[in-house]
Formats: structure tokens, sequence, C-alpha cells
């Protein structure tokens, strides 16, 4: 059954499209969600290339590009994940949404803070200034770079959801040991992998699953930010989002997920270390 | 003149497109730039919500939704800078782009890292572990945050530019007194303004500045990451970008833009104690 932006947008917001102007990216980002089981086809030959050139086109601070990005195929992926050792922090349980998408994807993109470039370069430059050439140390860089990937990365998204293909965010990659990573993708200094990416052709068998989301006036705010004080603030959204819950066999509270999502894990609080390891030490 | 993908690849990357799969998104994205000078054509009622909700339809670590964004009008934007005392940390000289980019604008965002939803919420949580309230102070969720409102931010970019906006980046903002942003836009603690985005329809007697990348397979790395050594491995990217500087007639070297865009500046520097102020500690 195809979503109608309309139908997408209620299921989200609760309500009517706010304008009557829209295109077909505002329709695709209004119907996507994230594919957890892909149907094994091959990304063709020169796709992801053009993709990753398209992500490319991303506006980057000065001009620095300061990202990058390492596809592994599917049985790159799997070996290099040690996912035996690591299901815990994977979310990789034997009857996991992940380990499915695992299984069925086609590549497996992992994306780079990568200060490693610029730092080569301007080590390079005949007589640099030391200040200068120690910028890609500092946290205005660290920032740079992270916003960089983050929106390349996002900018390959649509560019792959516009030709059919799906993608799965994986942000617990980064919760890997950082040594594991580091030696099995051969990870210099000054880079770090900031989420996995998962991408294929969706298994269209599966039923797309379009989420709520809080109220746009709440994320978009005039003139001043508007703080919350309570959960009464995200009364209709916790309403949208429990209905859902229980059409998805979910069984879960806005106030259940919260918590839960918030569990503390040793793998989350050694991303301080991670961090540091790689060179971001936002200094 | 309109440009065609094929053209703006050949620009960017020195080649031709190098797979026959392509979209209408892939072309946006191919022929895009940013806009510095826009038409002063008003943003129609209800459309900015609607971009907002396009963006807010991005993934999201964990369900968590932890950025926000505020828009100001123009008028709002010239009086919270505070411009004339921040002319060079913002590049407002009298003569740039920034400045005319400013004065033509519809609407200035300023996209926040927000983790003050996530922690007034589950400090509103009975008898919650102390340990789990403490999460939104650790750099896992640091990280969160930022990830997910860039990506959310590049979302927002290309639906705006789906309906004929033009886009901005000014990550200079976020090197502004952090003690002035966070007066002036009434920022509560854990939230932090990555950057500052401006928007408004083109001004079309502009020339579409396509600009040179770097080569997409040292962006794109298969299997392990490759390390480049020197400025050779970007002798490709070199001959492109200087072709275009002299075109464009900047007159800067590869290795000039470089060591320009990584001048020392006070403002610069105290972005690790603005990240801190707001509590983005990375601990």
């Amino acid at each position: 059954m195809t979503i109608t932006p309309n139908h997408a947008y209620q299921t989200r917001f609760g309500k009517d499209v706010p304008c009557s102007i829209t295109s077909d990216v505002i329709n695709q980002q209004l119907t996507r969600a994230t594919i957890r089981k892909f149907s094994g086809k091959s990304i063709e030959p020169g796709l992801l290339e053009l993709l990753v050139a398209s992500a490319q086109c991303t506006p980057t601070s000065g001009n620095g590009q300061n990202y990058s990005v390492v596809a592994l195929t599917r049985d790159e992926a799997i070996d290099i994940l040690d996912y035996e050792n690591n299901k815990d922090i994977l979310g990789l349980a034997s009857d996991s949404q992940n380990l499915s998408a695992l299984h069925t994807c086609d590549t497996l993109l992992v994306w780079l803070a990568d200060l490693n470039r610029t730092n080569v370069l301007i080590n390079q430059v005949p007589d640099i200034d030391p200040n200068v050439a120690n910028q890609p140390n500092t946290a205005e860089y660290h920032l740079k770079a992270i916003v960089d990937a983050s929106i390349a990365a996002q900018s390959f998204t649509i560019s792959a959801e516009s030709v059919g293909l799906g993608v799965m965010y994986w942000g617990a990659l980064r919760q890997l040991p950082i040594e594991l990573l580091e030696e099995k993708l051969n990870l210099p200094k000054l880079t770090f992998p900031l989420f996995g990416m998962l991408i294929g052709y969706p298994d269209t068998s599966v039923e797309i699953n379009i989420r709520p989301r809080i109220d746009t006036n709440l994320i978009l705010h005039r003139r001043t930010y508007k703080q919350i004080t309570n959960f009464n603030d995200l009364s209709e959204y916790k309403k949208r989002f429990e209905l859902r819950a229980i059409r998805d066999k979910r069984h879960k509270t806005l106030i259940g997920q919260l918590v839960d999502r918030l569990h503390v894990a040793d793998c989350k609080a050694w991303i301080a270390n991670s961090l540091k390891h790689m060179g971001f030490t936002f200094k």
C-alpha cells in the first residue's frame, strides 16, 4: 500500500499539512522510514560513487571537506564487526531487526569525521606557523568535521532513497571498542567513526512504518528558545506515540521509551575515551 | 543559464557521471550552490513549518529528536547579531557576500544541538536512577545531539532547495561570544548553537557558482581507510580548484586557501569554552 504524503504527515504530526507548496523531495521525506530488511538485490556499478558525489555537493565549512566514508560489502562488514562478541553493543540479538538488516544489506558505510587529510596537507606546507598547523587539534575543527560528515551523510541518504534504496543509520557502531575499528578499518588519528549506515534495496514485503514526531512548534522556536517544563508540553505527541506503539504491539509509553533509551552502558560510557583516543579532544 | 547535471558533475569532479541511474534529487544536488544574495521575496505562510516538519522525518538516534531550531526574521537577526561589534567574527565586512546575504535574506535559522528537552523530561520521572538522569551530560549524548541537529538541518536544506529557496550555512555564528547567543536567544544549558543558516528566494541575476570537489575516490574508501601522504594525492582536484579560482578572479592556490582557512583567531579558540559553558563537556 502506498502511503500518501498527507496521510504520512497526519501520522507523524496529527494534523493536516500546513502549506499547499510542496515538492517530490518533501513528499519523499514525509513518507520515508528506516529500512531494516533488504531484498538482497545488488547496488548497480557506479551508483555508490554517484551517491557519494551527490553528498559531496553538500555545503562544507570553509571548503574543508573534512569527512570520509568507508564502504564494506556485507561479508566484509560481518567479518570486521566481530559480532558474536559485540552483539549487545550493536543490538544484534538473534531475533533483532538489526541482525536481519546486516544479513540482507548490500553495503555498510562507516561515516568518518576526518581531519587527517587536512592535517597531513597543512604539515606539508613549508614554514607553516605551528599555531596554524595545530588547528585540526582544536574544538572548532572537531565540530566542523562532525557537522561536515553528518550533513554529507544525510545528503547521501536522501539521494539514496530517491533511487529506491533503503537506509538504516547505525549509531551504535561508534560504541564498539575504538581499537577494533581503528585496526580493522585502518583509521589514522584525527578520524572518528561517527555512525554506520546499512544500505540496500528494501524488502518490499515489509510494511513501511511511519513514526510520529514531536509537534513542530516544539522543535521550531520563533525569535527565542521556549523551554519545556514537563511532559504536559508533549501531550499531543504522547497520544500519537502511544497509539502507534499499541498498533505496533510495542506497548511502550513515551516515558518508558525515554528511560529505556537513556540506559547506562559501558559502551556508551567509553565514547569520551574513544573520541580522545582518535584526537577529538574538543580543546 | 541552466546548468545541466552532467556539466555540473564535470565542473566538480573533472569527469563524466559514473552511472546512468539518476533522480531529480541527485540532479538537484549536483547543480546546487550556496546562495549569498536573495531577492527579498517573502517565504510563504506555513512553508517554514512544512520544511521543518520534513526535516523532522530524518532519522534520529534512539528516537531522541535532540535538536531544535530558532527562526529569526531578517530584522531580528540584524538586531541580535550586534554585528557592528562582531563584523570580523561573522565575516560581515561592508563589501562582503555575507553582509549582502544577511541584508537580503528572509529568515535566519539557528540550529541547536538540544539535550535540554530530554534533560527536563528525564528529571520529571519519579524515582529515576541518577545515572540514567545523568546521560544527557555524557559524550555519547553530546555527539548524538550534534549529529541529530546536523542531519535534520541538511534535510531541511534539500527540502528548501527543492521548492526554489536558497540556503547559506553560517558556521561562524557559533564563534560569537556564547553569552551573547545564550542571552539573546534565551538558550538554556544543554543546548548549543551549532551553526546559523540564512534562507530566502535567490536573486536570480547572480550566476550559480558550482565549486570543484575532492575526487570521490579520496572521500569514498573501500574496505579500509587509505591515508593520503601529500599534495600530489590531490593533484587532479588542485588543477580543477585552481582553474576555477582564476575564472572566479579569486587567484588562490589550494595551499593558499588551506592556510587562509586554518587561520588562528580568538573566536575559534573560545569554542572549547563555549561548548563547556553550555554543558557540552564530552565527558
